[in-house]
């Protein structure tokens, strides 16, 4: 084979894999117990595309679903499988689904190197070897492979997305994988693929890494990372693909008890933070240090146009938020620049008085001002050639004083979330300047689940303007932060500074 | 009078202040508009137990309440005003209000020297004059007194809580005095009298936090400050009051930006970030960066015992937490020792296998542990002599693939929230260890807004049982952080270290 019909049979691998028409889930209980038949009904649920061939050794029934007493007696070729037995026989089920002809298997079981017992070392040594006979191997001890695309979902991800977007995410770890994909699904990052790997016997984070480099299914890459296998194969995958593509890194287990959860977790050697940090700097990697700023990174990276954002216009109503936003844009090294005079005089004409001022930030005045004065308001301060990304913060849930006050039932009667996001995309079309929405909820008491109501539907109107929406300020621009010095740095490498 | 007569008649003027018998509100516009008619609503409908009497020139009716056409027609002395008219005339209304024998006024006005002109900076001076001639003024430019205890309340605040705790605010910004409360309504900080004292022309920081100090019904204060009117005073009052209590300072505008916003909003000089951090050192303030951690600092000073924190054991389901627990942990200065291998031994015996591990973090396998293991966990756990504290993380959420697998309708039926808040109160009591729960919520799409409400009452329950709640680990390690470390620096001072 040459080398271009070598990479076309790969990619017709991984096609298989995440793409496949047909699968087996291996280990489903008819009681419904366990890690297979939860597998099952989530992939029912979230509405799988192919076909499912479920296997148990007792045969019987599932939810009016056949089980087949072994893999052999499946009636047609597989492309991949979900194994959900236990350790001692997951080698011998691997190897009866290739025989099937998978072009792949996830291991949900755990039981195996992570132990740290001979037994456990020698079961994940036979699953590699399985592996090298050809087939590709996602896990063991994971959560398997999510791929909104196909409909193939985490465990226990019944309720997943089936809107596929630009962000991949490869985890070591199935909770996080799982977490960042329910998160992802109300902050508005979707997914091409997410694949929680586990101890990662076979497919693990360079090859992956590089996999996702390639797939033009992905503009932007995510990773949870406990420990690499072959630093120096992994870093230079890194350099390789963030040249192309933003690529976000959380690296779990930096202090010395964490490196020994680590351990026990997914079997990963750690390493210390000054070294990781210096060697994703160099690699111009995004670090992000848990998983909201990962989540929030992905969403800026996903929402905004790549380039270097420095001038930043921040308008909102109530005076310390805009002190507390030029606090915060100035750490992660942004300007607020006073915007000009003309312009901040002509802002002034049309924001209510007293309470209100223009300099940059701008203070409205209340949280109830029209959106059509806020919309001249961020058109004007788009004028000023300084800013080059503006931030709207809105405390919407002081709607609901204003709701109680009409004797008006529903909060959402009064607050004009729609035309206010009909007037952002008039902005950022106009303007050709991104607008980032701040909706912070300080109302969560039990009587206010209204609210919460209301800022969701909120939320997802803005969204689906591609506006991107944030609970807080200083994550928000931490998150432009991230988008920014990324491409900065791209820029530099590509000039050859 | 002597020093102890005329410390007594402060303390009266200020009883008078807080619970007031008879209060005027002057300026209430008939149509409902404006800050007095806000302000008007709000204390009726938060149950303001005094009497209260409004105030408009043109006469008339608002909500069946007679409206007063002067303060002079007020048919008895009043204690404390409300006053929300143009700036022009406001000394004029004060005037008649301490004529009327009030202790005191709040001036929810602004158009003061926050405008920067001369007008509004010689009205300010009206202000401070009548005050000189006997009556406390709070404002111009704020939001007000909210004490729970009477039923003051701040603007827009009708549905604030009515239940007093240790915590008083003291805040130059009214929309953070605002926030603070709504935020503490849910979060479970309780006040004892929250103060916005806007561009403070009589009463402000240093005086405030005086009284604070002295003030039986505050353990614990807060302040939001832009700026200061005397260093040296505030200062030496902020040394004197933290020998006795704790206090958290948010310094809002420490960068360049941030100090021209300060400016603008309540006309205060700001401060460099270097010199506020060295000062609050000093003076073993707990300094915090923003609101939330403000409200998250308090929440932990209310509801911890005050003491140094140093071991914490974390447990969780899924490997990541752990990892990330560890690394946050490790950040805040805190350990997480390896349990004692007799306690992780006993810990794995009744854990879920295979997914756990007992080494600390404690990985309890999955997010749906009975409460009578967690139980038993925590109590192991609590008899290693080096753990201080213990963290448990709880993915509720995942409670709703459970309820959606029983085809049971609300997720509230499958969680036992219920059970794990006694248990865990029982673990508090019998080891004497503080237990704080950590219950982050990452399904929060609009078909969840169940979970959302089961959440809720969740933490209602635990905070009635004094078990502080966070939403994130970090935030609960770094509130921990502030106890402890304020705790360790006035013991060794006591000891004159």
């Amino acid at each position: 084979m040459s080398c271009v019909e070598a990479e076309k049979a790969e990619a017709g691998v991984f096609e298989r894999i995440f793409y496949p028409r047909r699968i087996a889930v291996v280990g489903v209980s008819p009681n419904g117990m366990g890690f297979g038949s939860g597998m099952l009904a989530a992939l029912r649920a979230i509405g799988f595309e192919g076909t499912i061939y479920a296997v148990n050794p007792r045969g019987g029934e599932f939810f009016g679903m056949k089980l087949y007493k072994s893999i052999g007696e499946i009636p047609t070729p597989i492309d991949f499988a979900v194994i959900a037995v236990r350790a001692a026989i997951v080698p011998e089920m691997l190897e009866a689904c290739r025989e099937k002809g998978a072009a792949g298997a996830e291991i949900l079981s755990s039981g195996f190197s992570e132990t740290g017992t001979a037994e456990g070392i020698a079961l994940e040594r036979e699953i590699r070897e399985c592996a090298q006979r050809g087939m590709r191997i996602i896990g063991p001890n994971c959560f398997g492979i999510y791929c909104p695309g196909s409909g193939l979902t985490l465990l226990p991800g019944p309720e997943l997305s089936r809107t596929s977007g630009p962000v991949g995410f490869l985890s070591q770890s199935g909770g996080m994988s799982i977490d960042f994909a329910h998160l992802g699904k109300w902050m508005g990052v979707k997914f091409s693929k997410v694949i929680s790997f586990g101890n990662g016997a076979d497919l693990r984070e360079a090859e992956l890494l590089r996999y996702m480099g390639d797939d033009a299914e992905t503009d932007v890459i995510t990773m949870y990372v406990e420990g690499v296998e072959d630093g120096e194969e992994f870093f230079d995958t890194l350099r390789d693909v963030t040249a192309e593509k933003p690529v976000i890194v959380y690296k779990g287990g930096l202090s010395d008890a964490g490196n020994r959860a680590v351990l026990s977790h997914t079997a990963s050697m750690g390493g210390s933070a000054r070294i990781w940090k210096s060697v994703l700097t160099q690699c111009n990697a995004v670090q992000v240090h848990d998983l909201n700023e990962m989540a929030q990174a992905s969403l800026a990276f996903s929402c905004l146009p790549g380039k270097v954002y420095r001038g930043i216009s921040v308008a909102g109503g109530g005076g310390a938020l805009g002190v507390s936003a030029c606090d915060s844009a100035e750490q992660f090294g942004f300007e607020l620049p006073p915007l000009e005079k003309g312009i901040s005089d002509r802002i002034m004409e049309i924001l209510p008085k007293p309470g209100s001022s223009a300099g940059n930030p701008i203070d409205v005045a209340n949280p109830m001002v029209p959106p059509e004065v806020l919309k001249q308001t961020l058109l004007y301060a788009a004028e000023d050639s300084r800013v080059d990304i503006q931030i709207l913060v809105q405390l919407l849930y002081h709607y609901k004083s204003v709701a109680l006050g009409l004797g008006v039932e529903s909060v959402k009667d009064v607050t004009p979330y729609g035309a206010l996001a009909d007037a952002v995309h008039d902005v950022v079309t106009t303007t050709g300047k991104p607008v980032i929405l701040v909706l912070p909820n300080n109302k969560r008491d039990r009587e206010s689940l209204d609210i919460e109501d209301m800022m969701r539907e909120a939320r997802d109107i803005f969204l689906e303007k591609g506006i991107p929406v944030f609970d807080d300020l200083t994550d928000a621009l931490r998150a432009v932060s991230h988008v920014s010095n990324y491409y900065e740095t791209k820029q530099r490498r590509q000039q050859g500074i």
